[in-house]
């Protein structure tokens, strides 16, 4: 696999997913950190090569025109291009139930959460914290519920079976989302104890946002 | 293929997608509609096999316990198991790309302006008319801004080549939302142009919400 490079920002739930993937998958890469903060990530040279101005964005390092864009395509040709350890199980049926699983937080729970949508809530429609922390708990509280269920019926030591996958890719962050916003997690045990059990894990360990270089917990 | 049945709702985008995906592969299939304005899809029997209550769903006949949810991993589902005609390249790149312009819509722009999210916005907020509508616009222009350009780079006649594709699948009923809502797409002219050229193709007029059963344009 050529020099991979991972535009990211160590606490973006999305970047933290493909890190995660890399690091089960055992690849090296170099990161370029862009500081959502700041809007770093919307300035028109990042634009040209992702015109989101969104991270994560993967640079494949073959010389494609541009970096590949959204964290699930991206984890899905890193399954395609680099097979061993399998993020994904081999039917079709397991394969649909891991990703559904990962699409309930990718699609149903993050994006109400992350931080260009909170900033929107505060700014323009003028919530207060409260009303936030309402907002939060509410789409984290539906996309949990429905996958703690999801996991009694097809989850074992993690979210699928007992091996790390996508949707463990795509839960942890959430886990870690919900904890420092402040939603309970007491009804989610199933999670909960997958997340202790990939906390457990060196490729989990090395993707955190506290191990990255640009992390700034101030 | 067994007896597909899909769970819906006329004008459910994410039903309206795998609607598409059925139609350009030729799937016949029997439907049971699932009103989203009187909350019929949160019921208990209907979380009995969709813990999240949400359309769709698909029921693939062959007896698994839980119909197969989430409208992205659906289509992969029926990429998998029905392989032509494809809804994606066969080059992982290519694929990536695809994909990536599917989740544009799926991940950064539906999820912010469905049905439910609307109503909190409104209940919960207390956003007005106005407010909604550039709530919407927003997040609508940030994602039709992104696709013009990804079109533009890798879009023929489709969003991605000369074929239609998961891409255009998502498209489609992301314009229809945008009509709907008022949304202006002037900025977005291959977007257009795409919509256009699906609407022409007998799949797409199938799959389109006036041409289902449980229409109801009141």
């Amino acid at each position: 696999m050529p020099d991979l490079t991972l535009h990211g920002y160590w606490r973006s739930s999305a970047a933290w997913r493909v890190r995660i993937a890399l690091a089960l998958k055992g690849l090296p890469y170099a990161t370029v950190a862009h500081d959502l903060r700041t809007g770093a990530q919307a300035a028109a040279a990042y634009r040209a090569c992702n015109p989101q101005g969104l991270v994560p964005a993967l640079d494949t390092g073959e010389g494609q025109e541009a970096p590949l864009t959204q964290s699930l395509a991206i984890i899905e040709w890193l399954e395609e291009t680099q097979a061993q350890p399998a993020l994904l199980p081999a039917d079709p049926l397991g394969r649909a139930r891991v990703r559904a699983m990962a699409q309930v937080i990718a699609c149903d729970v993050h994006p109400l959460g992350n931080l260009r949508v909170l900033k929107a809530l505060r700014g323009d429609l003028g919530a207060d914290e409260a009303q936030v922390a309402a907002w939060l708990a509410r789409w984290m509280g539906d996309g949990f519920a429905a996958l703690e269920t999801m996991v009694a019926q097809w989850g074992g030591a993690f979210a699928f079976g007992d091996a790390p996958g996508l949707a463990d890719c795509c839960l942890v962050p959430q886990i870690y989302a919900a904890r420092r916003f402040g939603v309970g997690l007491g009804a989610y045990p199933r999670l909960v104890a997958i997340d202790a059990r990939c906390a457990g894990l060196a490729a989990f360990a090395m993707a955190h946002p506290a191990a990255q270089a640009d992390a700034d917990p101030s």
